[in-house]
């Protein structure tokens, strides 16, 4: 198929190459690829390609594309919310998204906040700090009961990572099902029942109205008092005021946030002086080092799944803008 | 048998209980147990015991003991140091330790050190304190080099855990041989060779003469440039010294040691203060909810083992002091 690789950025240290290409899809890949990184470099080759890979921003400030061969579209975020609605794919094309590459990347980070949390690493930061040596007794997460709030690619790793370790896990997603390292997969209307043996919490949500203060004041009363926050996905799932109240008075046992409903942070915010809270400044899911060959291999894997007339995996459903097979 | 379980420590909520012994035995084990925590109930029983269960300080604030039936004694610790020489065992006694009891806690402090070190977590501590929203690109474990020195009970599982999460790990241990966890596992003649190419070290020795220094200042200069160190093992093991002077210039990125040539720290220690530097006051193996079941288990596949006529797994060489099937 004729194939346009459009990087996405503009530093010279991230640009796709040709050698990133054939290690993916090997020297004789059966398709005619170019790179770019310029819009003039997308226009040159607009009326002929089939297949283009883009940031999810760029496509956003070239639409409308006059694009007529055009089957396949994959951009690099997993949520496409700023693409909506849809109208510009060309009849017959389909969306994909690049949900996958921040998987291995954000439950990793995930799982450092639930440890640093059982392990109540912000009392021996703070410690530390004063210089003052004050053991208190640590917990194990083997054993506890963690749900995942959000079972996409992130959250199902996360989900595969805490059971290896022993934690019995319950997803929340909005279509239920069976997850193999998930004990239950409750849907969005369980969630208060889930919340009130939830030990640990994460969330892997994507941000948007439908998700917007999930976790509100009166849901996070319903944890376990002493229960432990991680939020990998979007801050605005989250009501960080009331979030804050529950750690100052001890309710909530510890939280580790690395997204913020406002970002930056404002220097005067409550969040970096909450009691029991680690602030990180949106750092989890990105991984510069592996990221170009990480969508290679997801435009692989659909590739390969649409050569073979499969389902792609990362196609969107459009007139949800979220995964269709997730 | 004739088995005496002395509880570990005075407080009643630790206390060695029958139910906590049936819920591993059985209701009817087979053996006739007693339970107690005082030096009396100890010499009341001292002359039938055949297998005592004690806490390693308790047994020797009570030696010599004078128990002419015993066949095992097993012990609180990993570390049985504080009872050599060995000739206060009765003939043909043999004694365990109690390796086992602290992997699964200490494992995941180590898996925690190693990824809040990939993620840069000193760092944003710092940011944090500071009210400063600085991103920093952070790596993953996945497909980095791990080196974990000493491989016992914690070490190994240690390396399952680094292993699952896709690092590639190389093993240290005395006698060297396979793990299925590691690519390699070396002897420590062959230390400074694997240092090279580590980008990520955990420690897990047992103090004493032979490991003391065992990471000298030349052998922390041999690791990359960058490279993380965590510390579960004996502080001693490490010139403190040198690893602050190397966090100060950079040459390693940084540090989580839970364990001190001397405990607890000095409030002018420079280790509390040295950039890239986390400290906590020893408390990454401790498990004291599990702590008694965890024993209890342990006493259960020894004398399951001894009942066979088998090796028992616990069972420490006098000679050596350090675990026969290690």
């Amino acid at each position: 198929m004729r194939v346009h690789v459009q990087s996405f950025q503009a530093d010279p240290a991230g640009l796709f190459t040709r050698e990133q290409w054939n290690g993916v899809f090997g020297q004789s890949s059966g398709h005619d690829v170019s790179f770019g990184c310029t819009s003039d470099d997308l226009r040159a080759i607009e009326s002929e390609v089939e297949v283009l890979l883009i940031a999810t921003r760029g496509l956003r400030a070239m639409l409308p594309i006059n694009a007529p061969k055009l089957k396949i579209v994959s951009v690099s975020s997993a949520g496409v919310d700023m693409l909506a609605p849809f109208d510009w794919l060309p009849s017959g094309a389909v969306l994909l998204n690049n949900s996958g590459t921040h998987s291995v990347k954000a439950s990793e980070f995930a799982l450092m906040g639930l440890l640093m949390l059982a392990n109540r690493m912000p009392q021996f930061i703070a410690a530390q700090s004063l210089g003052q040596w004050q053991p208190v007794s640590v917990r194990t997460l083997a054993n506890n009961r963690l749900t995942v709030v959000g079972l996409g690619a992130i959250g199902a790793r996360c989900a595969e990572v805490a059971s290896a370790l022993g934690m019995h896990v319950t997803g929340v997603r909005s279509r239920p099902g069976t997850h193999p390292a998930c004990v239950e997969v409750v849907g969005v209307d369980q969630i208060d029942r889930v919340l009130s043996y939830s030990d640990y919490l994460v969330l892997s949500l994507p941000g948007g109205a439908t998700t917007r203060h999930l976790l509100d004041r009166r849901r996070l009363e319903l944890l376990p008092h002493g229960a432990s926050i991680v939020n990998v996905g979007r801050g605005s799932v989250l009501d960080e005021d009331a979030l804050c109240d529950l750690l100052d008075s001890g309710k909530v046992g510890g939280a580790v946030l690395d997204v913020f409903e406002y970002e930056p942070l404002l220097k005067d915010s409550r969040l970096w002086r909450t009691p029991n809270l680690v602030v990180t400044p949106h750092v989890s899911a990105d991984d510069p080092l592996n990221y170009n060959l990480l969508t290679l291999r997801i435009l692989f894997d659909n590739l390969a799944a649409f050569s073979k007339g499969l389902p792609m995996p990362n196609q969107i459903d459009t007139t949800t803008g979220l995964r269709q097979s997730k």
